[in-house]
Order: C-alpha cells, then structure tokens, then sequence
C-alpha cells in the first residue's frame, strides 16, 4: 500500500472509531442504559458526533484524499482503495457543508426531542411534542438547504438514506406499487373471515419467546458469536464491527409477532453488516450500502423467507415444542396463514406485507408536505388521520396510535421512511434474480434452510458493504433499475393463493 | 461563571465526554461484547484514550487553565473552581510528559495482552503470557520515567492511583498490619474447626442469587434507578455519570460468596459514584478521589456492612425464604461464621478479612522487584509460589491458581494493589470515625440499615469527588493520617471474639 494512501486509511479508521463509540453510546442508551443516564449520555454522543465531523472536514482531509486519489491512479473501479475514494470524496463535499455547530445543534435536540417524545406517546399528548417537532422540521429544513437541491427541497435529504434516489422516482413507484395494492387490499376485505390470526394472541411465556427467537435469528443464519440479542422498546440492529452486530427485539406476553418478527427482521439487516467483507473493516465502507438496501434484507429474512409456508413446514415443529399448549391443535398452514393475516391497522410496524407500504406512502407524503410548509406541526395530526382513513379505511382512536407512534421525528430524519417501502421492492427484485441464478436456493429453502440463499447475498450484496451505490447494485444484481414488478408479482400469487383471489 | 472559566469547562466536558465514552467501550467489552468483537473493539478504545489525550494535553488547554485560574482568584480551596484548577494544573503536567504514542501503545498492547492472558489462565500456560508481561513490565518502567520520581521507580506509578502515596509509607504501613495479623493467623490455624463455611458450598440457583444481589444491592443503597447489575467474569464498577454508575457481579451455581460480595462490593464503588455532587458532572472530578479511598467504600459495605452480624440478623431471614431447602436448619449467626471463616487460599479475590492484605502484600513487593529488575518475569512463577508459602503457608497447585489470576497485569497498572490493602486500612479508619461522630449510625446498622452510614459518606466522602486527595480527605474527616490501628483494632475485635482469642 502507498504511504499516501496509509496515511488517508490511519484518519479514517480514526474518525470511523468514533463513529462506531457514538453507535455504541446510542445502542446502549436503548438498551442498557437507566433512564437517568440520558442527560449527560445526550452530551456524550453529541461531543463524539461533533468531534468526528470536526477531523473529518478538516482541510487536510480533503489533501489526504486527493493524495491518495493520486497514488492509486488507476485502481480498478470494483477496488476497494477505488471505491474508498469515491465514496470518501462525495461524503468529504457533503460534510462539510454543515457547519459543526449545526451536527452538535441537531444531535442535543434530537436528544432532548426523543425523551419529550417518549413521554407524549405514553401519554397520548401531542401538543407536548409539538414544540419539538416544528424545531425538527426548521432541523430539516435547514440541512436541505445546506446541502443544496436543484428540483424539491426532499431530494436534498433523500439522497442522504437512499444515495442517488430522487423524489420523483420514488413517487411513480410508490404511485404503481398503491395502485397495484389497493385493489388487492378492496377484494381481501371481503374475505376477511378467511384467515385468523387468534391462535398469535394467546399468553406466550416471555423467556420461551426470547429462547425461539434464538433459534430462528440462528436458523436463518445470523451468527450469535458475532452478535448478541438484547431487548430495546424500539427494536433496531447495530453493528460496531462485522464481527459485533447485534439485534434486539421485543417480547409481548400476549402477542406473539412481534418477538418472532422482530427477530427475524433485525438479524436480517445484522447479517449484511457480519458478512461485509472483512478487509473493509473500520472503514465506512464496512456498512449497508443505503437504508432501502438494508431493508431489502431485513424484509428477505422477515418476509421472503420469514412468513412463506416453507419455512414454517421446517420450524413449527419446534415453535410447537416450545409452546405445546398454545399450538395444541394448530397445524403449520394455519400458522402460515395466522402471520400473513392481511388487515388494515393503526400501527406501521405490525402491518402485514401489503398495507406496510401504505403506512410508508402516507408518511412520505406528509414529510414532504412539512417541509415544503404545506403542512403545519399543529395540523399534522388530523392530516394524518385523514390519510390514514383515505389510504387504509381506518382512522387512529389517538395519536399514541397515529402520528406519535414513531421514533423517527424525533431527529431530522426526513426521507428515512420512503426506503423502508423500497427495501420491499428490492428484496423482491433480488428474491426474484437470486431463485432464478441459483436454483439451490428454492430448494433449500423448501426444508427451511438458507445456505444457498445466504451465499448468493454475500456474493452479490453484503460483501460489498458501501463499494456500489444502491442504484448500482441492483443494476449489476438484477440487470435493471428498481422496479414495482417483482413486488406486485410477489404480492400477487402470494395473497392471491391465500384469500383465492384471480 | 466568568467567560475564562466557561470555555475552559467546554473544553473539559468535551475531554470528559470522550474518557466516558472509552469508559463505556469498556464496560461493554467485559459484560457485553461477543469475544470476536474485541480486535476491533481494541481499536476504538485506542483512538479514544489517544483522543482524549492529545485534546487533553495541548498547549491551548494549558492557557485555558491559567486564564480560568486567574479568573477565579481567590475562590476558596474547597470550591468546585479552585479544586478543578488544583485538579488540572497537576494532571495536565503530567499528562505532557506521556507522549500519544505511549498512550496508545499502552491502550494497544494492554489490549491485546488481556486476550492473551485469558487463554492463558485457562490453559494454566504462564509461558504464553509471558513475553507480554515482560512487554508490560517494560510499559511500566518506561511510563514511571516519562512520570520521573525521587526516590524509588515504584513511587512514580503508585502516585497515579494513590495522589501523594510514597511506596515508603504504604511498605511501613503494610509491615506493621502484617505484624498484627500473622499472629492472629497463627493463633486461628489452631482453630479452624470452630468454623466451617459448608452452608455457603451447595447447590444454589443462579437466577435466584441474582435476585437477591439485586435485594441486597439496594439494601445498602444503591439507586438502581441510576444503575445496573449486569454479569462479569471479573467483577466492577464502572460509572458514566452519577446517574448511570454500573455493578456488576458472577453467579456460581456451587458457592453463594462471589455473588453475595460481589454484588456488595460493587455497590460500595458505584454508591461512591452515584453521590458525587451534581456540580461536578462531565468534570474529571466527579469520580472517588483515588483507589484507595475507592475501595475504602467497597470495603465499607462488603465488610464493615456486609459481613456484620447484625446485617445478617436483619437479612438472613430473606436469604433463608430465597434458598428454603438449602438454609433450613441454618441460623443468622452459623451464616454469619460462615462467611467470616479465616483460612489462608490460593484466591485473593476469596481471600476473608484477614488473609487477604497478605495477598496484597505479595503482589507488592513481587511488582517493586520486576520494575527494579530484581526479579525477572521467568522466575515470576517461582519467586509467587514462594512468597505464598511464605507468608500464607499454602502453596498453589497451578499458575492459574497463582500467578495468573489477577487481570491487573495485562496492563502497566503496577501500584494499583497496594490500594486494595490501603481501602481496607482506611474503611477501618473512616468507619471508626463514622461511628464516633454520628451514633445514629451503629444504631442503624444494628437493624440492618444504612441511612445514617450513607448520610455520612455522602457528606463527608462521596460529595467530594476528586476535590481533595486522599490524605487530605483522611485528615479531614478522621483528624489524623492513615494508619494500621483501626484494621488492626477491629480484626482483633471481630475475630478474637468469633475463634475466641485473648
């Protein structure tokens, strides 16, 4: 390795280091830290995202990267040193459009903003966060501004979870995929009495859920002597090197999804982080490559292979064993056809496949309208409500089960959620090129089992941490840009078959 | 606050943030982090003590002090100001003598060692470790040049730990306790028979032990509501601020003790922890002032609190209803024998009362001879098991059950154990003094209470945090230096009267 290109590599995984210490503070304050902690534990993460976003703009990175650039010259465009280049340039440029003051001013309000929010949810008191929420938006707004846009003040902050996305392209899919859905949704609500899910909301004992739940999370292949499961309200996966990246999850006495579900999802997005390739270590290549690629894994092991009927032909038995009561008389298939029950409700997080991207659609829409202005903080609520009945039927009883359900507009994170709905498209568009390129891979899965399937991702996906653009990934995976098609297809002969539609 | 005073606190947040930050680093390496995590996590910790230290140490930080200091001339000693100015004045010289590549060859190979040593404790493989601990011994020499010291090598560590110590007190003040206390033994080896500790060696459920660690934790005083048990191979505190100071214990399945004074030593630390004034929060003084007067609290509540009589004449009832069938036909009092029974071990961490200075007294004099190269780290094992012979009359069967059982060598903390021996001098010494000046406490204590006792402490010791050094806080609150009389006094007592000696 070139000197010049060691000396870029020493400050990285420097500032990288940081980063990483700050995800720790962040993991533990969810999951271990006292309540009384998060005072100074806001002050901590703040100093630490500051002080990282102080090296990283400083000038002389710029001339390390350019130094570096240089004695590469000529390093294949797939080479890591490459790609470290071009992903540290473009993030070089973005940075440093934000003041330090700014990142300290949004990491101390978004901490102050997420314990005022945890309170109003409990509560159901949204004029208590109100407050909070408007200086979020000025938040938004602010870092739009400061990063620049040329066509809508949304693709300024798009671009930050979904690298190369544009607001545009991202409504005509939503648009195709809804108009796709809602027919589906009108004929499925006649047919409601045809699927029931009675037999997940019984009492299952908590530390059982928490042993099955290890068990699935292993038996899809996320790897526990890199990782570790905890418990946090909110579950989330984060990782602080490949060989530590953990999930969580959450345990309902009387509700059975959640643990499983929960699981299975976050060891999805846990298992790209173990399997980026090691050599990118420290390093922010050594990551997802945007938030709708790492979704389109959490959804592949929460739902590709999560809730098919193949996967619980293979583990019902032992979900049986650990539960004999309960599942005394249930077979797998009413099982299979209990966790893909279709029913339009209030919360994003325990929406079935289909109306899931709905809950994404609406909370686009009004993001955008937020911080266009064409929606004010004090009318969100009704707004909510209103597009929650227009787009589902139904409307929320309280805003603890509308628009305060959510952890994300506790921090200018505006344009998080749209890739949620894309991480569902793209898991369906690799789901569909991965059994067409390795025909091991429906087999096995057929006696619940991932190995092919697994990979077939790290090959094509994990390994790559952040090298490709998500654009460029799906493009050099599938062959074509992302599309609504294999979603609708999917969601189409699934659903179709469960509720015999045509 | 004057604008001097201001940014210099800004800048030591900041510092203090980061230190908190490697803090937490660690704490999660040892009671969280998956094994496979720990090169990495190596790594970070590096960066960030590094970090901290280049921050701490630049000259601009020494301007500050001086521009603060000048500021608040004339704020009386015991103000927060003046004892923060004291306070940097003097670890900022000191710092800039340790250039930040010791730092961080210090933070890397103590890293590394610690994984090292593991094995080797397990394998009982001393020749392993051994190359890394002659690296460390070399740290150590090389850290207490860089520190520079009068009179002898070991001075310039043992200052580090113990503020103002010189290995020529600690030597006298160790002689005269193991004057007094190997005739105590001498007289109790004769005895051994009038106390057995079987009840504590039989089967006792791991899940209830924690229970009642947790039970016993928050019946000395410790908040959980500002802390957290969680489980370590080797027990500690550790705090990030006094509203998130941490415990941890072990549970063995075959012998109550560890979890029972684990639990209660921890406390004793993060009780310390929790009672720092507010004020001093995000400063280096919100921390126990040294290690000495650290363990002193530890002590205080394993001990003087946690081994009393009259504790377990209030506790044991609860003890007894958690394990039914195993203290059936067991009284308060044979507990309260069995868990003060003397017998010389191989363990220092299981050593009683009375033997286990005489482990510390070892480790003493064995660390004093490698740094002066008196003793090189190949005849290490020989030059352990012959002073174990020596001064306890057993003789370990194996290295892990000797030499390599303490964690402490894996990094250059020599003069870290004399502070173990000198807590148990000074808890004598405070508790004495506690008792003389507040007779609510003994009344207190006889119901197995502790208000009085932690009123105390806060006042007198815990506010405090670092403002004072520990001589200074001996004084201040007993009227003399530290001496070897109250230990002296109170083994005499508690153990003359439990093996009936004159």
């Amino acid at each position: 390795m070139s000197r010049q290109f060691s000396l870029l590599l020493d400050r990285i995984h420097e500032i990288h280091d940081l980063q990483k210490a700050a995800d720790l503070l962040a993991w533990d304050r969810q999951v271990i830290m006292p309540e009384a902690g998060d005072e100074v534990r806001v002050h901590q993460i703040t100093t630490l995202r500051r002080l990282a976003h102080v090296m990283f703009t400083d000038d002389n990175v710029g001339e390390l990267i350019e130094d570096a650039a240089l004695a590469i010259d000529g390093a294949a465009y797939e080479s890591n040193e490459a790609s470290l280049i071009r992903y540290l340039r473009e993030t070089y440029d973005e940075e440093r459009r934000l003041p330090a003051e700014f990142v300290a001013r949004v990491s101390e309000i978004s901490g102050k903003a997420h314990r005022i929010w945890v309170r109003a949810r409990e509560n159901n008191d949204y004029a208590s966060f109100a407050p909070w929420l408007k200086e979020i938006v000025g938040l938004g707004r602010e870092m739009a501004e400061l990063y620049g846009y040329e066509n809508e003040i949304y693709d300024a902050l798009l671009d930050k979870y979904e690298r190369g996305s544009r607001t545009s392209d991202v409504r005509a899919l939503f648009s195709a995929t809804r108009d796709a859905i809602v027919p589906m949704l009108a004929a499925i609500a006649g047919r409601q009495h045809m699927v029931s899910d009675n037999v997940l909301r019984q009492h299952y004992d908590v530390d059982a859920q928490k042993k099955f739940a290890r068990y699935i999370a292993e038996a899809v292949g996320y790897d526990f002597d890199r990782g570790h499961l905890g418990t946090a309200v909110h579950p989330f996966a984060s990782s602080f090197s490949r060989n530590d990246a953990r999930i969580t999850s959450r345990w309902y006495p009387d509700y059975l999804c959640p643990s499983l579900f929960g699981a299975l999802h976050e060891s999805g997005h846990a298992i790209y982080e173990q399997n980026t390739h090691a050599d990118l270590t420290r390093t922010p290549l050594a990551r997802g490559t945007s938030m709708g690629i790492h979704e389109s894994q959490s959804r592949m092991f929460e739902n590709y292979v999560g809730r098919s009927r193949s996967f619980w032909n293979a583990h019902f038995p032992r979900l049986q064993e650990t539960f004999p009561t309960q599942l005394r008389d249930v077979t797998a298939e009413d099982f299979y056809l209990a966790i893909n029950k279709v029913q339009p409700s209030f919360i994003r997080v325990e929406a079935d496949e289909l109306t899931y991207n709905l809950h994404i659609i609406l909370r686009f829409e009004l993001e955008q309208a937020l911080l266009t202005g064409d929606l004010t903080v004090a009318d969100l609520p009704t707004a909510w409500n209103d597009k929650m009945s227009e787009l589902l039927g139904v409307t929320p009883p309280d805003d603890t089960h509308g628009v305060l359900q959510d952890i994300h507009w506790t921090r200018p994170s505006f344009g998080y959620f749209p890739t949620y709905a894309l991480g569902n498209l793209y898991a369906a568009q690799f789901f569909e090129a991965a059994q067409q390129q390795s025909p091991a891979i429906s087999a096995e899965l057929e006696a619940g089992e991932t190995t092919a399937l697994l990979s077939w991702l790290r090959e094509n996906i994990h390994q790559h941490g952040r090298k490709f653009k998500p654009g460029e990934i799906v493009e050099r995976v599938t062959g074509k840009p992302l599309s609504h098609e294999a979603f609708v297809d999917y969601a189409a002969e699934k659903f179709g078959e469960i509720y015999g539609l045509q």
